[in-house]
């Protein structure tokens, strides 16, 4: 068996693995759409082509309403305001720090719930010990793909008469007990970042089934103006518009998304194949209500006990190997600025987050790792679990 | 002399000539730009391609630090809050209503000073009618690009010991005094609007000569992570990146600019002899201490009592000719949504505003608008004014 590069072997990859490597279209088929921009001169402002792409997101998300903006976070700022969260809004601590900034940067305060230690969504019964006469929303997020608890959630937030926003970042092309995902909830938020299963460049989108508040989302996109381009101001709005260029990218990679979904799908399975037999590496399954996947993330929970090895040591070993696994998400947000400072005591009431932002890995997949380089990576953990007695972490 | 349009004659364009067409590059130099996107994969999170904008954006604007993001309107967000504006916050009214909404999207008051009717910028004693104890902070926009009389809003400011911010959107490219316009007050802020003399798509900039600053704001632009993709958060902050393929628009750009400089100055020069004979169109012309200009904006006032026909009048009689000038701007922020109803009788104090708003007419020019087209529509205004009996306006 091969020695661990970080005690001294050669490196498994010449190159870098990453997490997050974007998933690019045929060149050729964004390059037309961009000659359609040059040719227009129209470059932003509810284009021709930001048209299109909208159109074409809707069919593909099977929901009624869908208004793209520049990015993901921007996509959430402009979804709480519609629905009028203020004061107090409930979320996961265990997510990307932009659902909690999304909210603080608005100045209303985000009160982070535990989650499930199962399939890591926000847990309902955590949710309820949270509430106070102040809470004016929750915001539910599919981690990994992985569809929040929609139907006790849904339940709680009719008891209390307030609205629940899906977080949908991780969940483009996701169904739930054959429910397409942006039909949950009153809104759904899409991101379509450069390290998401679909991108835009940097690009997001707002999903609805609800007419009147597509139609205010779609005015705050452009500052409330009434229609684009009109002189009259009917909301408070910023400037959330997408540009025809990321539109060009989002239209360009619709082609490809389906490709890119089953090399996906070979990974994940590659990967469980590879690493089933290492002990103290769990690899997290996707729920079985997850009708369809996307199958971008590939998590893995480390047990220190029985791997070894604790996860930040493996971490390092995998990054001398030139595979740059990520802790994702780690730390869980009540542990980062500013909300580490505000409530210092949150780790009292989240310790599955604690615990499972702990042990978690993302390994690399997406279009530019294939079965090989699975692999390779497999055979890594393989050699530093062997070697794991020269190891002191 | 020709018929009006509006009064039954043929327009005088076959089509329709835009204020704010944009302004293109040499499209196979944004194509080699984007072929490195593509080779590197690399499509944000501050790229090589930002990287290398914000170092020649840096020289351009004779600025030691500029944080290239999405879009003018989070530039200000982002400029705003590193700079800890909070509670009250002066501005003019006569301005794009992004700068108000900026403040009122997080919680901060804007509070509307009124403009000087010469040079159509913020008037420094409304300035000091309108600060209270809570005044955190004073925004002066650089309208059309003509430079705020910086010397006097700065005494004020130190006076009261409080922070000035400048909202150079129109201001690409020019100088006050010989002074570069970047190196006013505490931090500047730009916007690269496809409308804009300069555009990357969609795109913006703060620049400020203060390193901890900008060094602040460039963590806050990614969610206040310390440092690109590391998992420390120092800061809160949001989504304000630009793209790579944004950048490689403004690359484009920089070369192209000196030559789109050109033909505005051309332009402005051909409008202002071809005008000059109208009575009741006035043009209005840069301060004597702009010592360099963009000329982006061709701006007229028009006066009813001697041109004989109002303003929104003659807006629609050009509209019939296929001119298609804008009220730019119109109304005052004060009129609009939330502020109108929040403050109903800020029309009281803010007599210029009001007055200069009824008057203001923006006209085509830029790439697509040469001498053949100005001489066209100081045509069409001459046939109106010949003609104003027979309005009603």
């Amino acid at each position: 068996m091969r020695k661990p590069a970080i005690l001294g072997g050669e490196p498994a990859f010449k190159e870098p693995l990453h997490v997050g490597r974007p998933n690019l279209p045929d060149k050729n088929v964004f390059w037309k759409y961009v000659d359609r921009i040059f040719d227009s001169r129209w470059l932003t402002n509810n284009g021709p082509l930001v048209r299109e792409f909208q159109e074409k997101l809707e069919k593909f998300l099977h929901v009624k309403y869908c208004v793209p903006v520049c990015n993901g976070t921007i996509a959430l700022e402009l979804a709480e305001r519609a629905l009028n969260f203020k004061d107090e809004v409930i979320l996961p601590s265990y997510t990307f720090v932009a659902t909690a900034h999304s909210l603080q940067w608005q100045r209303i305060t985000p009160v982070f719930a535990d989650i499930s230690k199962f399939d890591v969504t926000i847990d309902s019964e955590s949710i309820k010990k949270v509430l106070t006469p102040n809470t004016t929303g929750i915001i539910g997020v599919h981690v990994y793909g992985h569809p929040c608890d929609y139907k006790k959630i849904g339940s709680i937030a009719d008891t209390h008469n307030i609205n629940v926003l899906y977080d949908a970042a991780h969940s483009f092309g996701c169904e739930v007990d054959n429910i397409p995902i942006a039909n949950l909830g009153r809104a759904s938020v899409f991101s379509f970042h450069a390290t998401k299963f679909f991108n835009s460049f940097e690009g997001g989108a707002v999903t609805t089934n609800d007419e009147s508040l597509a139609e205010q989302i779609r005015l705050m996109t452009n500052f409330g103006f009434n229609g684009f381009e009109k002189d009259t101001v009917d909301y408070l709005g910023i400037n959330g518009k997408m540009t025809e260029v990321s539109a060009a990218m989002g239209l360009a990679m619709l082609h490809s998304i389906e490709s890119i979904r089953e090399n996906n799908k070979q990974n994940f399975e590659k990967y469980r194949e590879a690493i089933t037999d290492i002990e103290g590496i769990s690899l997290i399954e996707p729920p079985q209500n997850l009708t369809k996947h996307n199958w971008q993330y590939v998590i893995v929970l480390v047990d220190r006990e029985q791997f070894g090895i604790d996860r930040d040591t493996l971490i390092q070993a995998l990054e001398a190997e030139n595979v740059l696994a990520r802790r994702y998400f780690y730390p869980g947000c009540h542990q980062m600025q500013p909300y580490r400072e505000c409530f210092p005591d949150y780790s009292l009431i989240l310790p599955n987050t604690d615990i499972i932002s702990a042990k978690v890995i993302s390994f690399p997949t997406g279009q530019t790792i294939g079965q090989e380089e699975i692999i390779g990576i497999a055979e890594c953990l393989q050699s530093i679990s062997h070697n794991r007695n020269h190891f002191h972490g």
